[in-house]
């Protein structure tokens, strides 16, 4: 079937009611109290290399959260299933932040796309890699073709003046022995991590990747094996929105992950992959004209992976 | 592409380690321990009207928590959207009889396919029909056309003897208002529809419906909006199995639902739809044999929704 | 020293703003809710035979949790140090009436105090007693030499009616092992005993047997051995306030017990005991007008444990 | 009543099993491994000036816990009742280094004498004081008259080596607003409070001051109000021994307080203060031998506050 993807957006633009202003933008990061909160932005990827956009799909934002699938994907290519032995691989049924379960569960975080889980592999990079942010820098680039890519500086500095919850996280982590490297190192590495400036443009790009069973659609380099890139779509599934999975599966039905700047990418596997950047967060801290792009997206294509 | 489901059958029949006879069948209900633990039967029903089989297919077990899929779509043809004010869409990260949240969470369980969400559907299913077990039994043979399937009263009978944990979850649910009905009818009802005795054949028939968007194949009665289906599925997929649902998702990769009884069926959407039993069940509650199978299926075929 | 507990009456008399009707009585039991809640009685007995009251001290309320204390008692003359086979004794840092920690704690109540604790004892008391109600009855009556003392079979049906989040809690037990009678039984032993009636004069003089080491003074008689005498104490200090143990141990200093009928009895060993009774509860459920007159009790006479 | 403390004190050597060797001493911080766990002292002051001791009542150790007592004291004096707006007087029914309920209850700990709540008041302290270690010595050295007192200072850098707990702790605590200082200051001052070496005869000394309503009995110095010391002797009741303060309420009925340097101390209002030390640990982290020799002197006696 011949999906006409340009109708769809233009019916998604129409109906998104930017005049609502629902939401409001993270705050708890003084850098990003500065962005605009009415930027919105979405670029759809092919994998046959047809490309769609709305609105401010080339601007750069802070991707935060999201970049927990590029670390974990890295970690992957260098642990292996190792990675298991340290994180799970279960939604935690609680706040990205929270340190409940971690107590509970001795130290072993409940998934990666949770900050403790994000921190873990951190960790995992900060062992193997002897400049782990060069070595996410090359990654992404890689997926993206694109060298421009780069930390915008002044946010990582401003989410370690303010990471007293991620602080607390490595420790109780370092308590239960499952940090091995200095704190500082790690949490250094995670507040770059999550300081990756990148535009629509580019991350529906690099996330056209788990689209396409692991290989570079470009490229044609093979970057995780297809099993490797189906367990990191079913955790993005099942563990991609905080404690709001279950809502984004229910209403998208596509694999995909959030972050507090207000982006959200999704991928149709062997379709495309998608993104989009709106700074207003619900109260679960997802973006709420992204959520509500990517449900009429799915609806109105009649077109998920469900 | 052409899928050889015969050949990885046939595979998948050599992988299994049928002699390890790792974990134990669930022996809370009485009833159910009569079972012999090495039982083990599969059939996986094409979209295109092929089948295929392996072991004890046309063998009756007891589908125990699987029935929640068929409740579940009842209600929501009957109650719409209104399902979702009193039951949540989130994966509960919690054991599947647990109160905790539940008290937390004012007496809104987190999803209808945990017991306290299952019996606020069970509920909604007694309030609209003056006779919900017969309205169950017509709605599971309109989907299988199979007018035989019914009721095992000894295990309804035995589940209720021990049903302990049950009864003190739906007095819960009445303290905080979310019950409408006697307690006694609804955990009657509830009974019966784990007691519900089918086999693998017909259960992979019956869940065909929700690979085919809500149209049962056969009659092609639309008994669910396409967007229903979708929704269905979604819930299957993050909350199908327990607090395992992330591992499932991991290694499988398709929708799913299991059993106590041991049973699992998964469905991969415009494809097919497949049923497993084996009563040896893992700590979590579900069917070793039963999780392995469906792996080799999705790793052998490569094939999954991700 | 000589206290002059006549005059530090009449000083809390005037100290307390009647007019201020801060607090709401209980709701969730109708028949409760028919009580005037502008009603306040005080009466303190001391060892010596000396006696004070204040207001209404001899018009009956529903004892409520209180009756914690003499169905414990009970059960401490009968199993012995057994009683701490099946429930513990440190306080719950919980409501009263949650279920979280009988969950997470396999069914052994924290301390006998609670409702899940009190409900064990009541079993206790119903597998020993033939007519588990009739000797409760004897008990206080023994304690108070006071034969009127009965239940309110009102307030005990109205309980039985509501009593929801209570069959919860005796399900869950008995989901544990920690239940050997008949729910109904133990309930229905558990809705009277709460439906106690009593006044204050009565209450105070029941419980004079724990400020005189176990004996009687009237009777002379020894109900509980001394060091059964301080444990009980012991338990009313630590967890006799539901989750407001630790504010009435601050600011009162004495080991008492609260009712959600807004009576509060504590008692000074080796000198005296205390009831007190208002309605109106704060929001953990403890009597406002009832705390603070015991808390300036202890501040006048400058006279603690501590 | 005349009570012979040195026949009591030579049955309770008698009683109590060294051989039996239960439980084991702390491990968990570097230096405190090195202590043989073997020694056994114990000292008791009565106000009367009288003075007894058992072992080595005279050998230095690690205070550890105990020394939040001097803390809350100093805090107490400095800030009055608001010290009660930062921290509660609640027994928390959980571990002393768990962040769960700090997390659930917005950074407010349940009471001073849990570890996040200590750290709150060591950081009432380094706000007040310049130099908050010499003003804890000077304080110590006050009530015990002896300047002689100090820290050990390889066992304060021995605490922070391996304290990532408390580090959680003080970041959790910062990341609600609840800490006012620097991290690493707080935390400094807060190892040295720990690593305070005393024995048992200047513990029992320094903590007669609570049996004495506030006053220290050598000087007649008023260094708390007899409220305030009431106050803080109920404090140690209900929550004096980690998530064994039932336990030792109902065993010994005194308010105390414990450290997993093996020394717990007890006091009896109007009459006496005891310290005892031994390294060996239940599973709780209070002293095997402490506990026992505390609970024969309150029997052996028939004297508690109950």
């Amino acid at each position: 079937m011949i999906r006409n993807y340009a109708r769809v957006l233009a019916e998604i633009e129409q109906e998104l009611d930017f005049e609502q202003r629902l939401g409001q933008p993270a705050d708890y990061i003084p850098e990003l109290r500065k962005v605009n909160p009415d930027h919105f932005g979405l670029h759809l990827c092919c994998l046959n290399g047809d490309a769609f956009c709305l609105g401010e799909d080339k601007t750069h934002f802070s991707i935060q959260s999201i970049s927990k699938v590029f670390s974990l994907s890295m970690a992957m290519r260098i642990c292996g299933d190792d990675v298991w032995k340290r994180v799970g691989v279960e939604p935690s049924g609680n706040a990205f932040n929270s340190l409940i379960q971690l107590e509970r569960e001795d130290g072993i975080p409940r998934n990666p796309l949770i900050n403790a889980g994000a921190l873990v592999i951190a960790d995992m990079l900060v062992t193997h890699f002897s400049d782990p942010r060069q070595a996410l820098l090359d990654f992404v680039r890689q997926l993206t073709q694109d060298d421009s890519i780069t930390f915008d500086e002044d946010v990582a500095v401003s989410e370690q003046s303010v990471g007293y919850r991620n602080f607390a996280t490595a420790h109780m982590l370092k308590s239960f022995g499952n940090m091995e490297n200095e704190i500082m190192e790690v949490l250094d590495f995670y507040f770059h991590q999550c300081a990756l400036s990148m535009n629509c443009a580019q991350l529906s790009k690099a996330f056209l990747v788990f689209a396409n069973e692991g290989k570079i659609p470009d490229s044609h380099t093979q970057v995780l094996s297809p099993l490797q890139c189906k367990r990191i779509n079913a955790l993005m599934m099942t563990c991609g929105f905080y404690d709001e999975a279950g809502e984004f599966s229910f209403l998208v039905g596509l694999p995909g992950k959030s972050g507090v700047g207000g982006g959200i990418v999704a991928i149709h596997p062997g379709e495309y992959s998608v993104a989009v950047w709106s700074p207003r967060l619900n109260e679960k801290g997802n973006s709420v004209l992204g959520m509500k792009s990517l449900e009429l997206l799915t609806t109105k294509t009649a077109y998920s992976i469900f």
